[in-house]
């Protein structure tokens, strides 16, 4: 059975009956809602999803008819930068299915929203060919209002649709990517410069591992600070490795770890690959896992 | 979904095309086959079943009807002990189900085997009611050929059926645990004497963790010794802290942990429980693991 997650962002986080209209529309084209959440703050709404290619196209595309008409963009304002109703689409490998899976499914979905809706759609991640799009922090930089501007300078045509944006729903960013863990790690003291010091030797832009971003910050109602991170690829940059570098980092401080935290899903395997590396686990398989091994035999 | 898994024990492990019919016939009852395997030189099969309570009875019965025919104790040899055709059988809960679902599930198979096939049942670990008789060792001490004589002594009449063994089919032990995990340590040495003490020191029998059986046995084609282990019941001596006691144990005497082994199944909580302990995590649950949210959402 092939599992891919779908995580998309919405440009919409106050109107509580709109939210729950589209979750409604999502729902009835049988795709799983693993969870939603809205921020208001952000004005934006972040949706679970899982399925096949199939349904999921189907899941996105009702998500794209149900925003392109809810949401206006030039009354839109939020914390959170974005260039579109439905801002940022990625597809997520999870079972039974590769990345290059979803890279074909998100430029099928890309292509189909250009068609439909006529809203530019620019790949990002593996979906992109172009090193300098895979980034969505690169690709949203102006955000809507900039857009105009920003699609009509040398290699910002989009990858499909229109070379303009739409005029109330912007552009949209769809891709294909790792599952993402949220993992914080806080520390045994206050010293913020510690946290940022343990943040910057690990992650990959101050010349730390390849999939990590990290920042130090405090914790103010907990009088201490935490290195709080986001793991982009658990496979190649694993979990146990972080936590081993940051309690290293962190002795040279003098500083210990109290405790850390995973922020919302983690897959299995993550923290399958933790056991196996403290426990020194040899010649084990994910098909000894007993869950799996029900899941896999199911017929 | 309820999930019960049960691995019943059969005296015939020689006979590849009995053993082939035992299974097809297991199958014919809408029960999850997950894996079965035989060893010759203990004559003896094990089967690992999966379903909820009603479909597990009714395999278990289908299973009974067809060794009661085809297996006879009267001229069975192996070297594994033994009392009866269908040797053992343990119902393990694995989700949705408790333990008292269990224990409630081997009294009413026990009950059913006893009337329909007259064979004797001794109820055993958590199914037992009466302390010296939870041991599996102990109910099949004197084995089928010292059954007659040990149903007549005081405190060993079956909890079901007859009071004589069935002529050809023994006796059944019937009952309910938590799942076994086979789990090996090698140590960097070929010193027996050191993975002796080590088992003794953490084994139940001799002082140690309630729930570990160990011995130190040799790995002869490698040049190490091992520290071979049951943990039979994980939640309570979780295999982290076995294994760091075990290497402590070891640096005592100079040694180092080689790698660890599990050999066949293991419930993912176990694996979980490692990486929360040894990645420290604080406030993590199980609905966090993207697999167990698609399981549990899958409608």
């Amino acid at each position: 059975m092939a599992i891919i997650e779908c995580i998309p962002n919405l440009s919409e986080g106050r109107r509580p009956d709109i939210i729950e209209g589209f979750v409604a529309r999502v729902r009835e084209t049988g795709v799983r809602v693993l969870d939603y959440s809205s921020d208001a703050s952000h004005n934006r709404s972040v949706l679970t999803l899982a399925g096949d290619a199939g349904t999921l196209k189907a899941a996105i595309l009702a998500l794209f008819a149900a925003a392109v008409d809810a949401i206006d963009l030039r009354s839109h304002r939020g914390e959170h930068p974005r260039l579109g109703a439905v801002d940022v689409v990625p597809f997520v490998p999870i079972e039974g299915v590769t990345m290059a899976d979803c890279v074909a499914l998100a430029k099928q979905v890309a292509a189909a929203v250009a068609d439909q809706f006529r809203v530019p759609v620019y790949l990002y991640e593996e979906a992109s060919e172009n090193p300098l799009r895979r980034n969505l922090e690169d690709i949203r930089r102006g955000e809507f209002e900039g857009l105009t501007a920003k699609m009509s300078q040398p290699g910002w045509a989009p990858d499909f649709g229109p070379s303009l944006p739409h005029p109330s729903a912007g552009a949209s960013v769809i891709g294909a990517r790792m599952p993402l863990i949220a993992y914080n790690i806080n520390l045994n003291t206050d010293r913020l410069d510690v946290a940022k010091k343990i943040a910057s030797a690990i992650r990959h832009s101050s010349g730390g591992f390849r999939y990590v971003k990290a920042m130090g910050i405090k914790v103010d109602d907990r009088n201490l600070v935490q290195v709080s991170m986001n793991l982009t690829n658990h496979e190649k940059t694993p979990i146990f490795r972080v936590f081993e570098i940051v309690k290293r980092e962190a002795a040279r401080y003098g500083v210990t770890i109290l405790e850390s935290e995973i922020v919302g899903l983690v897959p299995s395997a993550a923290l399958v690959s933790a056991a196996e590396y403290y426990l020194q686990l040899e010649r084990f398989t994910a098909f000894q896992i007993l869950e799996e091994k029900l899941r896999l035999t199911d017929d």
